[in-house]
Formats: C-alpha cells, structure tokens, sequence
C-alpha cells in the first residue's frame, strides 16, 4: 500500500508536503528573461527547487491547473515536473480535484496513474458520489497508487456547502469524512491508514480537529498553513500518531527568495530553508 | 451574455448537444490502423463526426478526460478539437468539472476561456463553495463566457451526497440549486437565462423536475438521455421555454454506426443519422 510509503517518507522526511503551484511570475526576473518557453522556465524553476529541497520534505503537490493555464507547454513542464519528482524516489501528488462518472474516472486513473503524468497520489472531489472513486480501487489495491478525497477545504467558501447540517445531525463534511474512514479502513496498510486519504484544512482548527476524531485510520492532507493562518500548532492537533499528515505549503516556500536582500540569486537556497523552518515549526509541537 | 447565443442556437438547430468522449476503441478499425499518433487519429475521428452534425446539433461537450488518457498527445488532440468546433462557428463546453480556491480558479479560467483550449463554456464542481465560482464572473460578464455547475448529476452515486436532507427541509442539490438560479439571475440575458447554467441529469426524473422548478433561470445541461434512461418525455419536461436546455449524449451517436451493417465504411453518417432522430425524438414532445 502506497500510504505505508508515504508514512514511512514523513517519519523520514518531516511532514512537509511542497506544492509546486509555480505560477509564471513566481520565477526571478533573471529566469523569466531566459530564450526559452515558459513551460520550460516553470520546470527549470521547479528542478532547482526540487533538488534542494528533496531531503527536507516528504513529498510535493503539482497543481495542474497553473500548468494546464500554459496550454500545452505548461502540460509538457507538469509532465516533466512529475516524472522529475519520481526519478529523485520522491512521491507526488497530482492536484487535480477530478471527479466524475465511472467510465470517465476510469479515464483520469488511466491518464495520472500511467503514462507521461504518472503520479502516485491524486487528490479527487466527492460531490458526484462514491461510484466516481470507485474505478481507482483497482489501482489502489493492485498498483501502490492513493487518493485523497476532498473532505473540508481551507477556503471561506468551504462553507457554503460542506458545513451544512444535515438533518441526521451532522455536517455534510463529516457524513463524507465517515464514507471516506470507511474507504480508509478498506484501503488500511500496516501503520493502520488507508491509501484513500483526505483533504481536510487547518484554517478551521475546530472542524479539522472534529474531521479527525471521524476520521481516525485517514491520512490527512492539510492546506492553510502559513499564509492562509494555519499554526504549527493547529496542524499538530491532527497527526493521532506522529507521521498521519503531510501539510502542504506552496508560495510560502517558493517565494520565500523575496524576503531575502537579492534572494533570487540563490531563491532554491530560500526555499529550502523555509521548507526546514517549516519542518521544525511542526515537528516541535509534536 | 453567450447564454443568448445558446438559446439561439437551440432556436436554429434543435436541442442535441453531442458529447465528443472520444475513446480510441470507439473508432472504426480502418482509422486506428493509420499510421499517426493516437490523438491524432481521435482528432480526425471528431473532425469527421463534427463536419457531418454541426448543421443537426445544438453544441459539443469534450471531455476532457479521455484525452488527458492519452497523455499530451490526446491534449494536442483535445486542443484541435475545440478549436475545430469554435471555427466551424458552433459552441464547445469544456467538460473538465474543475472547482478550486480562488487563486487555482483563476488558472482554470486562463486555461480554458484563452488560448489553445478556449472554449465557449465549462463545467465546475461546487462542492469547493461559491467562492470557486467567482473568479469566472469576469469571464462572464466581460467575455462572453460561461459555465454549468455540477448540481444533479446523473449516475446513482448522486444519491450518496446530493441527495442528503438538510435540516432545512431541503435535499442539498435543491439548496445548490437555489444559489446556482441565483447565479443565473446576475448573469441573465434577453431571454431570461443566465450565463450561470446547471448540470442536471434526466434519469431520476422526478429530482430532475424539482431542480426544475427551483432553477427557473438557469439554462441545464442535460445527460442521461438514451442508453442511462432518460426518454425524449422526461427530457421535454424540464424545457421550461422550448430553448431552456441542451441534451446530451455521446456513445449513442458516436457509435451508431456499430448497429449498422458496415456502419464503420459511413460512420459519420449514422452518427448524422442519429443526431437527427435525438433531435426530431425531443422535439416532438415541445
């Protein structure tokens, strides 16, 4: 199971998941400048970011949509971005958010757990139901790939439908947060977590706290540390055991070159000493 | 608004939007047996499948994800698809389901509503929150943009979450249904639809009618006709005006020339053929 992997990775590693969001004007002026297409600026940017930072963190996230707004340059440097993620023996979770009906899931297992997009993780999106995960079970069983569902985001607008109540007393995010423990019982490895994970957001501290307590066999992927207002401490709260988590931060260490007097010269050097910083913020409170 | 371009677009040909989920298995085996690329052979399948309907149909919906399969030889191909469509003068609907923090949106809307992948609409998922939704406004309002959110869908895991009671009486598609009308009504054009459209499926047909009643400003993307179930009958009755919906199917006439003795040597003439007898099937019923 792909989850034992990822728990063993955090143990090693830290629990701090990079997410490649690389938006064109993230990169140093003297990159941007460079004769060559932006996807290939976006993925030079990434390597050098990835190279030092691949023993600090246990795993990035590739947003696809900051590549798929590049057209079919960016999809090449998303591409080359994942592979290059899997060459260095690091796990990568494509941010995708898809959901849709079976034979069309069937369709992105097939385009992010094979071929030139090959990931070992993809985050999904549970509002159609649970025959849309179905056709990734085989994967996971079979093949060492993992999901995490989304259960409660760390937007504002997580609101709007996720926290509606039910009439059966709960929450809408928690009713999906029990389907998606039980698919994480189903899909349990030997540390006691299941390959389908969840998406569930520290800006909220008492709804991620009360997703855990559902939630207990989910390894969680947390947004909203750092900039959206996610404290170290927060994010402690939802490990259970010390490696159940990995806590995703994406401009807070790839623009972290901008805090520096002529930090682009050396932005990777930045990056990785965020990434540390991170690393021990979390780790200290564990 | 392009709501109204939709409408008249209905008017002119009918309500059949045609689904380009183009599987490679789905073509004839002279056209697999080319010697090209893969995407290419999906994209001279559309080709001749788009030349042979665009004066029966109302619009195509791509989806996405049998392309994305092919890796970036099936994106080339989605790419060419729709630019094909949008020269042809017909509209496209992106059918890529995305929904995401509002940074990640703006990408989505880059990526689909500019460049290589423009399109004329794209599908959304709520589950994220109306704040998901409004990085697309611009695009509405200014650029003759538009969307259908994911409100009912039409497989049988729709009951699993959008079909949950609210304490508030309601079922949650009929409480996402509420704001998405609301939507409808702020990006409204002449003929009293909004730009803001629903996804709303026709094989549960009594939800269909209620989302129905609930939504009467929203222009609905309809599937589950024909092989899910949905009858010319159902599909009639949530028309509200005559022009107040388009009707989806794919393999239905993607593939009608299976049933046709030597269908493959004129498959896009009983694809025609079947786009002809959809159309004259639901308008029979207006």
């Amino acid at each position: 199971m792909i989850v034992d992997k990822l728990y063993e990775t955090v143990e090693e590693f830290g629990p701090v998941c990079l997410g490649l969001d690389t938006a064109l004007d993230y990169l140093p002026e003297h990159l941007k400048r460079e004769e060559i297409s932006d996807g290939e600026k976006v993925f030079r940017f990434n390597m050098r970011i990835i190279d030092a930072t691949a023993d600090v963190v246990a795993c990035y996230k590739v947003q696809i949509a900051y590549y798929e707004a590049l057209g079919l340059d960016g999809l090449s440097a998303y591409a080359k971005t994942v592979q290059y993620i899997r060459q260095k023996g690091k796990l990568v979770i494509a941010d995708v958010k898809r959901g849709d009906i079976a034979d069309t899931a069937k369709m992105y297992a097939k385009a992010h757990y094979s071929g030139s997009f090959e990931s070992d993780f993809m985050t999904l999106n549970p509002y159609m139901g649970l025959d849309t995960i179905e056709p990734f079970r085989p994967y996971i069983e079979e093949k060492e790939k993992g999901l995490f569902v989304l259960v409660k985001t760390s937007n504002k607008g997580s609101r709007d439908f996720q926290m509606l109540d039910l009439k059966e007393e709960n929450k809408l995010y928690q009713y999906v947060g029990e389907k998606i423990n039980q698919l994480a019982i189903e899909t349990a490895g030997q540390y006691g977590y299941g390959s389908v994970g969840a998406v569930v957001g520290c800006t909220n501290l008492g709804e991620a706290v009360n997703a855990r307590e559902i939630m207990k066999n989910t390894f969680f992927l947390v947004p909203g540390y750092g900039a959206q207002g996610g404290t170290a401490k927060d994010v402690a709260t939802l490990f259970v055991q010390k490696n159940g988590c990995v806590v995703n931060s994406s401009r807070g260490i790839l623009l972290a070159y901008r805090k520096q007097e002529n930090g682009w010269i050396n932005f990777e050097k930045h990056a990785r000493d965020a990434a540390i910083l991170m690393r021990d913020d979390i780790l200290n409170e564990l």
